[in-house]
């Protein structure tokens, strides 16, 4: 697997991002209205590999059902404020209107209040009864305690989501998560999140897990790498992952779909995850920039409430388009953050991949980041945020 | 062929920009009037080995005729406003004088006026009367109907150019072009593009066509490698393709020409292309700064009028010098972006090549971008545009 | 060892830095609470691996006494203001009023004022009487001088700093410091830096010294690498001197820990650093921002007063939280820069290592900085410095 | 000799600059005092290593004395604003109090006044007059022509000096230089440049030349790469050279020294170029910021007087400081851009290196520049010109 000395006797492999790789177009092109990009969780099937994150700046119960109406899935945290709150949006106006030097303080506050059991159970219905398949989150500790909670209020797909999952947690103080137990005592499938690692994406998918979440460190709004250090990059990250999941798969025939989550800006590093292996996207900060998301324009990480050390930033992305522009077009700004979906059936036409399996398939090159491609003139004025 | 691990079993080859190479002095050098910069296409010879792009705000009628009388071959697009408005210059005008944040719907908007045949016709003969060699360009989808009208109406080169062409195209709905059966119904030289592998070059090749467009996702005015995450850096893109026209001249006896297209900024971007094997180069973003451009300083992507998914920006480069200036110098600034053909012949000369065949030989180092050798001082107010 | 080749016959390995390197998290996961982070310095044990640099715009008496009661060690500069002034703040304020032109001569001028011994004795004595572990340091001129009065007034730490430390220097002028006479007169621990080889710091430990400092170049207020371009990255640099001190140990049984000083300014740098096998961190820049720090938000350089050549710079960093929160948080920034000892403990309880012995054994991968990895929204407003 | 495939069957050697690279501190260090940084050409003996190149902004005839005085050698320019006018202070005024837009075309027309051979022996005399050792440089074209002109006048060197020097050059309209016929009729020592490459600096030397100038394309004010693409990074070319000279000494045993010209701005890259094999170095930018600079703090390229195609930029680099400042200190600047020899001799003395011979040895590391090694604060601020 090869490996660079980074020292005396100590090797490192060598990771890369989608700033770092392209994709090859193929000898044979396909049109784009004849590609398949739909993927399947559990007995689920989605038309468009696109979830969003549980990122209160970006899903609140109404996102979820213009998401879910369009084909995708967005998750709803039900660790934030929609759960802390009767009136959710006032805590997020409060977050959004707060000055750059006291958001931190603000968003841990907010974040303090208690969770109240009777709102899982009133936001999920309030999205079942748009008839959309509904999807929630739950961080491990209180994964066992919500699941069946929220399974019974109606939800379609439960989410459990740390910085780092593994298979095996040791504490002193409580006993760790059995995600084998979870998934047995819930129906509906179970997505777990996040790892980079081949060993851990295996040892996980042999809990019994539905779907696995691929990522540590990259997401626009999250800080591990700068604070801890710890991230894979995420084209390697994928690749390993996927990897793990094929061989899981030769060994047990039970394919368990792997996400690829943050990191992705653009349309063209969702191709690049999808052709690192992945079988669906989950992306936020392309999405806070939906009119229909309750932030505003604004999101923030959901580390970015932790007591001790926040690690995560409220960053302003602006309000570009509507949430049908973001998934299905016509995109009105030319830097690929609008029609996403299009932008994938493209590039797997250019590909000539037919579905998500073959995108799986196509080949990339190392390349230098665009920037220096020889774009020098103002690009720069021609993207994103209306002043 | 190399490559590195990007992930556990994955490889990737790196390929390589202009900004990451730089060539190097021959132990020979000549005399830059004694070169031969001249090249070949079909039975045409053309004294300088540049082409202009067929953008909008770079190439109209007039323009198309000055660059002729300068040895060079400008392409006039015949899916744009020359071909869809009897007065152009009030299209691009409005394009111009848009505001950042409108400029994509009004070029989505403008190019949605139909495609007149008869202005094909009058434009190409308006540049005859010039009695200089005329090339026009068209999409596959339009290709097999306006070759024949282009040829019988003059023209003397016929350009198809898809971001990504193949010789193997398939769509359930609409007949895809048969490049084997253009070339053969034209009896006018056959330009065909994009393409940046040696499969897809040898291929195209295969179909008769008598030069090759290389180039996916580089230009200045492209967002692709952005929207789309397919593209691959010129200089490897090249070398690929002139690997191709040499094995396919080894087996046929016929020499494709190769056309690098996009991507090139300057003197030095043009003299590594050549370098890399390409037998000509295509120019956008460098003639938009020409007196003669319709454009008046901006320009921009071919697919930026996409109503779907824009993949272009508009691009301000301002104007800097005549057109003359521009190919034959003398050049004003010092930033190499005027008198390209005595930068190319200066090139030649430094690297001991006669012409160019002669520079496809050249040594080439990996090197870093300029910009960290030590330039860091106030360089840049010496660039480019007038305020 | 692999390396590259950088000319005709002529290899250099490839050096590592922090922004070059990633964490990869473990198959098994920890409690941060569970997690070991002490070390130990000859017969004294630390709570907690972090040094503070004896820089006179962060460490005074006050300031290393509120350090020790956190658990870690401020060293104070015995060639600095402390020891020239009686009043020390007085000169620390005329350094940091000064305007930008005029510092490195003010530095110059305020550091010829002569060290006065009483003064040794007394910052010492002020530090004892808060019963905290006192640590100080001199260069290795001054040494074999200071070095018994200092342990005479109560020091418990001594430290030997030059820019380049070796065990054999070489002059025609004046005797160079026997590292093994003046640890054998001394009972106090000596820690000696700075070197970044394997063969240096072999030969210092077989001196008898108790800690080496890992680092040559890398400081935020160092200009060494420039002004003289001598300097290895200091990921590369701890792991060689890692494998010296494991080698030593192997050889003898004396375990010499060494001490990665310089270029860490968040707390993903640390635990990066102790990945690469540092047991403890030495840390300036970081630590300037606390309230306690003398320089009120700046801090310079040791070597910014050296009279011919400074080679250091005035660094404004702002005054951003306390020590403790700097320390033990809690961060109410979410860019790193506080709670460090919380970082160091999730980092390696995601990582599955339990102390700081096996943090040194943790997978690091090659990875682009973080910059390039989709963080391009405005990130900037929410770090550090508040205007 | 390794090589990265850049393309299909298409390989090429990485090349490395001077920010690429640095110095590993030797096992052994010395006094800097006790460092011996003479050099030898011809058999004429220099104290210390550094040339200032002929620059008109930089060399002017009271430059040189100065410079000569303090043991370094400035080459004054024969083709250049002091040989064709006679009060050559008008016409950098002029340059110097040009507009950005108009510099290029002010340089232009100065430069087209036709040089006076008086002016070149009155130049010359001027210099002698103080009793310094008298450089002069001329183009090729020139150099038999000025060449014994100037050893009359009584120049002590004599440089010649092009873009690219080979020992081939070919031109159907004029004889080329003869370099071996030119070394013959002169009996003052010949350095001749610039080339870049093992092969053509072996050749070169064989035609009897004295010293050879090394670099093509990396000066501050020199757009050589942009414009031509043309030219190796510094660290590379100067190991290559270096090569050459070491076989043609084994071979023949007649030693030519190798001056390593332009791309270095501060004492960092200088240490490295000498670590790199050179024997002395050539600088512009540095000295352009002494007082005693003609250009008042501007200087511009050679070859920007190009009336085809200007390669060099009019570079604002502010005055700093004395030139003994910056030969000899002290520096009142922190970034390694004044006392250049204290910087040489203390870097030689971290390396171990008692001599120039022996800095030819030091190990060097490929490091990345030093911007990402953690110095994020506003260190800008603190460097270079006075507003």
């Amino acid at each position: 697997m090869g490996g660079f000395y980074i020292g005396r006797e100590r090797k490192a492999r060598k990771a890369y991002g989608f700033d770092e790789v392209a994709l090859v177009p193929g000898e044979v092109t396909l049109d784009p209205n004849d590609v398949d990009v739909s993927w399947k969780l559990g007995d689920l099937t989605f038309a468009i590999p696109i979830l969003v994150s549980a990122m209160d700046g970006v899903v609140d119960t109404n996102f979820a059902i213009q998401m879910g109406r369009l084909g995708g899935l967005a998750v709803l945290n039900l660790g934030g404020v929609q759960t802390r709150y009767d009136s959710p949006a006032k805590a997020i106006e409060e977050i959004v209107n707060s000055s750059s030097e006291e958001t931190v303080e603000i968003i841990q506050r907010v974040y303090q209040a208690p969770i109240k059991e009777e709102l899982i159970e009133k936001r999920i219905k309030e999205m079942k009864k748009a008839k959309i398949l509904v999807a929630v989150s739950a961080i491990p500790q209180q994964a066992a305690r919500f699941g069946p909670t929220a399974e019974e209020a109606g939800a379609d797909v439960f989410v459990v989501q740390a910085t780092v999952a593994t298979a095996k947690y040791y504490s002193s103080k409580r006993e760790s998560l059995d995600f084998g137990k979870l998934c047995s005592k819930l129906s509906i499938p179970v997505i777990v999140g996040n790892c980079v690692t081949y060993e851990t994406a295996y040892e996980l998918m042999q809990t019994g897990i539905d779907a696995l979440l691929i990522g540590v460190g990259p997401g626009a709004a999250c800080t591990t790498r700068e604070v801890l250090g710890v991230g894979v990059p995420q084209v390697t990250a994928t690749i390993d992952a996927a990897a793990a999941r094929d061989e899981y798969f030769k060994k047990t025939g039970r394919y368990v779909p792997i996400i690829t989550d943050g990191g992705m800006r653009i349309g063209g590093d969702i191709c690049k995850a999808l052709a690192s292996g992945a079988d669906a996207v989950m992306i936020g900060s392309a999405f806070a920039r939906a009119t229909e998301a309750p932030g505003k324009g604004y999101h923030w990480g959901m580390a970015t409430s932790d007591e001790n050390l926040p690690r995560g930033a409220r960053v302003r992305v602006g309000t570009t388009g509507t949430l049908k522009e973001i998934v299905y077009g016509p995109a009105r700004l030319d830097d690929g953050s609008q029609n996403l979906v299009w932008a994938i059936r493209t590039c797997m036409g250019y590909c000539g991949a037919a579905n998500i399996k073959e995108i799986h398939e196509v080949e990339m090159v190392i390349a230098p980041a665009i920037k220096s491609e020889g774009k020098f003139f103002q690009r720069t004025q021609w993207r994103g945020i209306k002043k």
